[in-house]
């Protein structure tokens, strides 16, 4: 019965997220032969006699990871579906099925999950996932979902975030920052609903960045469009927790550096404007802010003609020596060095 | 935000844990040619051109499936690895490789995650799994460790809960009850620790039974020797929830009845003891007990001459009409309905 008796501990803060993954896996090696990748990519890759498969997992804590007050749990189900299914689509793969695994507290009723599970079952359908297994078991607070999707891939297809060599183009899918502005927008209203409930929230014009908070997707029309265009990127990750921390991901395991040209990462207007609204710099909150879940990929300069087909594509630099550093050249002018402030759950 | 206006909730305890998951997941459809088998076995099967992925998951959560006050968190991180892998050997599978997520409170620190680590380590090095992936997140209460665990098998080799036929012999691996008496004597010395702190715990002689509940073992073994000896059971389930619920689930799943001798259900003697101790009967901690992490699987009567090569077995009954029912034979000689009280988590 020692566990009683506490030992001084090391807070996990100091570690961070990633710090802490590589600390308690050191000592994990890969034995299997079918294990081809293992952690520190968007998923694992297993190889089953040629024919690979990719496994992602992810989970999702109320409180943590979203608020019921401006959750709803159709969304949440959704959404909780679409993070894993993004990082199969980050390995260049096709994702094929998911298990679901859920733990709720007694403020949860059969209804309250018939709710989770109709945005699951939806983005099931949407993405033709099929849901093969889980668990379903009490906590003694909120609600906790853990999700892991499997896809397939093809060898040649599969990416990883450690292919990008100097030279290559530095691509994302689509606008960033919006979730992250969405994310204040309902953290606003969620204030001004508990000091005055009667007081009905403003989302007025504010649908799109609203919907890429809570209703994401992952982009396996992309995807799908690599693989039709014979386009094979160099090096891929998803956008989940901000531009600058995916782009020292990838940096760091290609062994390269990066530019990045301010002016070409895509921003909406409706994200820009709201940004400036709150008082935050809007390239901030497309470089820092996280979860919009979009494809930051590099290719080869030569490849450039067959990206035409993809339906988002924005060029936003070019990946460099090591030596060269991670460098983010600003609208004014200047170059320095980029910052990565990730989103952390710590 | 509607989620703070409540609708009227129905009670999840009125479903139970499978009445649950079989309505939730009541719409959910097979799409994927790959999707073999999902929702309803041990682990779902997955099929790679041939080759099969059999993936399952569980979720374990403070003071739902655990007490840090007994339970070692080097001896839960080798649990919590042990209750997946039993899944993939409950389908004659090979388990290859896992994902561990875990969400943690500000309560524990990097040293106790090292701990949890390194019997996950352990686990894996025993089973020869790797861990592949994962992902580590703040909970704002307690620890909760959710796994997936991935295995290979042959196509002619995997063994559902739905192929046993009248008269196939039902064999267990091991006793059982064990890990259920064992958890209420760590229970016992647990209230008398909280009322006189002073007083070390009493386990003398009761180490198997301890053992039974803190370290259980998946029965790789056997399905090692399974594919030794060419015996292929008809159908197959791990016991976590208790021998009566899972016969309950291989005959709703194979259509069929089934006899069980209580004569013959192994019960080991430090079991029996501290069961009686208690003022349980030890048959029903056997039957209804759970955690004892043997399979459960049945065999033609055929194969009974392979079967002298496995190391632990135990012919407990047999398999019936589904007429007939499902019968307890008493060593007192009545027959009567067996009665299923698996373990619930809600």
């Amino acid at each position: 019965m020692s566990e009683t008796d506490p030992k001084p501990q090391t807070d996990v803060n100091k570690l961070g997220e990633f710090g802490l993954i590589d600390h308690l896996t050191q000592n994990f090696s890969l034995t299997q032969p079918s294990s081809m990748c293992g952690v520190g990519d968007d998923a694992a890759v297993i190889d089953n006699q040629g024919f690979l498969t990719v496994v992602s997992t992810d989970m999702l804590v109320e409180d943590i990871h979203f608020d019921r007050i401006y959750h709803p749990l159709r969304y949440l189900g959704y959404k909780a579906v679409i993070v894993n299914l993004s990082d199969i689509c980050a390995m260049n793969a096709l994702p094929r099925q998911i298990t679901v695994s859920i733990a709720l507290s007694n403020r949860y009723g059969v209804e309250d999950l018939e709710e989770l599970y109709a945005g699951i079952e939806l983005a099931c359908q949407h993405y033709r996932v099929d849901l093969v297994g889980g668990d379903t078991t009490s906590s003694n607070r909120g609600l906790i979902i853990s999700i892991t999707a499997i896809g397939q891939g093809e060898p040649h297809r599969i990416t990883y975030r450690s292919g990008a060599k100097a030279g290559d183009l530095i691509c994302v899918t689509g606008d960033l920052g919006a979730a992250y502005v969405g994310l204040q927008l309902l953290e606003r209203e969620k204030q001004v609903f508990i000091s005055t409930p009667h007081v009905q929230p403003d989302f007025e014009g504010q649908d799109y960045i609203i919907g890429r908070q809570l209703k994401p997707e992952a982009r396996l029309d992309v995807v799908e469009l690599f693989h039709k265009a014979n386009l094979q990127p160099t090096s891929m990750i998803d956008i989940s927790d901000g531009l600058a921390s995916e782009i020292f991901h990838l940096c760091k395991q290609s062994a390269t550096g990066a530019f990045i040209e301010e002016a070409k990462v895509p921003i909406h207007q409706q994200t820009e404007l709201m940004a400036i609204k709150f008082g935050l710099d809007p390239i901030t909150c497309a470089l820092s802010g996280g979860e919009d879940y979009e494809l930051l990929f590099t290719i080869d300069p030569a490849d450039l003609e067959k990206a035409r087909y993809l339906p988002d594509l924005y060029i936003i630099g070019e990946i460099t020596l090591a030596q060269e550093g991670i460098k983010l050249h600003t609208s004014g002018g200047n170059i320095h060095p980029l910052q990565a402030q990730g989103w952390k759950h710590f």
